[in-house]
């Protein structure tokens, strides 16, 4: 069965973005630093890796209208399944389907397993997806890419999720502007 | 002159203590496994390391008080710089010299500084301390020991720390229990 995996970028001080996203949508205020690693080789080849071994991934109503104009073609060339209180019809963009789940995260993963077949679902974020699905028990493992930087304040990956959840590394990998971690959620 | 270096153990969602203090003093409630990796031959050799290379410590009162019963001869063997609000007279086991700085963490730090010599000073904490050091400008290095666990609450290491300060990794070793993350702070 496909494994799930969230997948996020995230600073040493645990934000996932930086403050005022209100004044600079997206990253926030400093924010930038976080994906850094995007844009450098070594990170590029991370990510391509991560969507080579993708078959569907979830993601918020929020990120899904902030990358809605990435690429003509829906940018992931997959299933994508976007969490949301407000049900939407269908949208397709070449290979990319985006479908609205209205029925909570435990639904989108169980709809994202059956899309995904041998390869992994990719939980996206944002933090709150994440912490959702964590609670919820459907995470298997936990990729954090840790960007150099104490942000201060932003949007918290966890905050006080409440829950007590063991881990087990599977790898570290150095790239020139983060430090990727991969973890097994111990069920 | 002495590198001051900030040097603890925090949980992947950046907890350095487990929650419920007051039933489980010292690291509470979960709060054990952030300080396995002390207790490995590896982890114990990175902590002999730093031993070795410290020539002052600076902590808080209560940690100080946590650890007080530690050894007859003062466990640190070196002189240890305590931050508080209540002055105290120094106090003396073997080789290792309690001082008691009210005047802030920018005094502690210096005093700690002329004290080492041309060893490091080892910021233990807890986590006030931490932040007052990074606020004030003083912080050097930052040495996470990252535990494969996600604690859900606790004491958070930066919390909402405010400002934002860009980091270089040094290095990354891992251990059997942990993650050790050392940076420079960019000042």
């Amino acid at each position: 069965m496909a494994i799930v995996e969230a997948d996020i970028s995230v600073s040493v001080d645990g934000f996932i973005t930086g403050p005022n996203l209100e004044q600079e949508p997206g990253l926030g205020e400093g924010g930038a630093v976080l994906h850094a690693w995007i844009d450098e080789p070594a990170g590029k080849r991370l990510l391509d890796e991560a969507f080579a071994s993708a078959g569907a991934v979830i993601t918020s109503r929020k990120v899904y209208e902030l990358t809605a104009g990435w690429g003509d073609d829906g940018f992931y060339k997959m299933p994508v399944f976007v969490v949301t209180h407000r049900a939407h019809d269908q949208v397709v963009k070449g290979d990319t389907t985006f479908t609205f789940v209205a029925d909570g995260i435990r639904d989108a993963v169980a709809r994202a397993v059956a899309a995904a077949g041998a390869r992994k679902v990719h939980i996206m974020g944002g933090a709150s997806i994440i912490q959702q699905a964590l609670k919820a028990g459907v995470v298997d493992q936990v990729f954090l890419h840790v960007a150099p930087v104490v942000l201060g304040s932003g949007t918290p990956l966890f905050a006080q999720l409440g829950e007590r959840i063991g881990l087990e590394r599977i790898e570290t990998i150095e790239t020139p502007s983060a430090t990727h971690q991969r973890y097994r959620v111990v069920k």
